[in-house]
């Protein structure tokens, strides 16, 4: 959420060389996303008219040897003219080249704004954006392992170990019965695909109540494509505290994904365990970052008991 | 340098009302100048062409009471065809206002970047657009004291007080030696006047050789305007360590400037004696900090040594 290394403005200009974007014309370090370098640039375009990209450098977080998967899956995706952003292509054709010393991509710039109190239309049009990809990926061949999946939780678990009950007492003994659980209900049948995995608010770019694109899809993997459905309602229908679910906004999501996409009667009574699989991926490693970032870093440490709440909801 | 104050897309949606300037497209957080929290937004505009600007929510380092100060001084040079961002007036004529529970401009953006190896085109049209600034300022009326001025100085390195030889050994008997050499020798009958007090590259922004904006004055101060001409010169003519001195971007500097505005004899003879103070004010203030903020603390620490250096240089 930070900018982590300093591009000056030369090595910018002379990055672009490599584009056909025309030429520098303003850079700001940006604060989003996950552990990445962001900028937003703005150039002079090709066509008389301004152009703006964004530039990432790739920091620790994302593991480069994935970086041709996310590179072919925003290929795709914008091919069947899904909103996503593109990793523009040099003048070599190449889309990754390093920077800083770092793993770099100029990447097409969205308009739209995170909307953090959605309403039923954004809420529908967020679903059915999220159909619409997934139909777009009945044909996409890539695959990537999920490895914040379910047969993670337990190791996940045992990593944070007794110091969950740090966050809150008793927290160890329910998340590990959470784990046994799932373990022992986690549907084993239902289809798999490419999945968003993180369809929070922050990552869906809207103009009023158009989706205008979906952004950060750094934990996109394969796994049950249904659980991308169960992700994204536990991600929208509830405060940011995990409280006060919202029930309309949630049958918005769904009823736009069905419209666009659909799921088989299977794929909904898996709904309420799939949702908890969610909560307890987001619990988990939340805890994790919870208990090994400082107090005090400039890092915002987002509570991990506003998935405890959530799951308490699911389960309920 | 980073976001301090979450604003929300609809909190930003809300606050354009207020402003003949179209919707809201894009919000970004940016990590830009003194300790804001500052956006870049692109709006619909209002002429069929998208517009962009900043919006800043003022933290704790600027006092609220400076704001009418910069709010016309910026008037004021704009007015005069100076390039600098100017505060938007709301539909009420308002210039500053309340966004979550802060004080906040929605801000002219300017194109443009920073440069980090100025070159001598780019130093020249600096020393420049800093004399047409002073020229413009020669019937502002404003005044703001510098807390930050010599005067202060004797203070801050009282305050830092023997940890400043944790920085470097013998750095309290140079600093204070220095605070005495000043506080003696100061020019007193040199003409003031309100200046920048802060130009780095960083606060000038190019495109090309031309100089497209003079940005964060939020240290605009009335002083010796000679001061700012040594100020800019120390800022521009170092390497980032206060290494490899560069005569001739320095030599540039003052070349523009004084083509663009001039300086008497007296304040050509005073330059060293201005630089010193200068590297001074720098030095304190970096060395403050860096006692004061935490090594592992997200925000860049400025090493202090970097100015001693350039004091090295100045008095040598």
């Amino acid at each position: 959420m930070a900018v982590y290394t300093h591009v000056s403005a030369e090595a910018m200009a002379d990055l672009l060389r490599a584009y056909d974007v025309g030429t520098l014309v303003s850079a700001k370090g940006i604060a989003e996303g996950v552990e990445n370098s962001n900028y937003l640039l703005e150039t002079t375009g090709t066509s008389g008219q301004g152009a703006r990209f964004i530039l990432t450098l790739y920091e620790k977080r994302v593991d480069i040897a994935d970086l041709p998967f996310f590179i072919s899956l925003l290929d795709h995706l914008a091919d069947r003219g899904c909103r996503v952003p593109r990793m523009i292509k040099g003048r070599d054709a190449a889309q990754l080249r390093e920077v800083c010393g770092r793993p770099a991509c100029l990447i097409e710039f969205l308009s739209g704004v995170s909307v953090s109190h959605p309403t039923i239309p954004q809420a529908y049009a967020t679903g059915a954006a999220l159909g619409e990809m997934h139909a777009a990926l009945t044909d996409f061949t890539g695959h990537r392992a999920n490895s914040l999946g379910p047969t993670s939780w337990a190791a996940l678990a045992e990593r944070c170990g007794d110091d969950l009950d740090q966050i809150a007492p008793g927290l160890k003994a329910r998340v590990t019965e959470e784990c046994h659980f799932l373990a022992a209900h986690w549907p084993t049948t239902l289809p798999h695909a490419v999945i968003h995995a993180d369809l929070f608010p922050d990552n869906v770019l809207m103009l009023g109540d158009t989706v205008s694109g979906l952004i950060d899809f750094y934990f996109a993997c394969t796994d049950v494509r249904a659980w991308d459905v169960a992700v994204t309602h536990s991600a929208w229908c509830f405060d940011g505290e995990g409280r006060n679910f919202n029930a309309a906004i949630g049958e918005a999501i769904t009823a736009g994904y069905d419209a666009a996409f659909g799921r088989s009667e299977e794929e909904r009574a898996a709904f309420a365990l799939l949702a908890r699989g969610s909560c307890l991926r987001f619990l988990l490693t939340r805890a994790w970052d919870w208990l090994n970032t400082p107090a005090d870093a400039l890092v915002t440490r987002k509570d991990p008991l506003a998935f405890l709440r959530r799951l308490d909801h699911y389960a309920g």
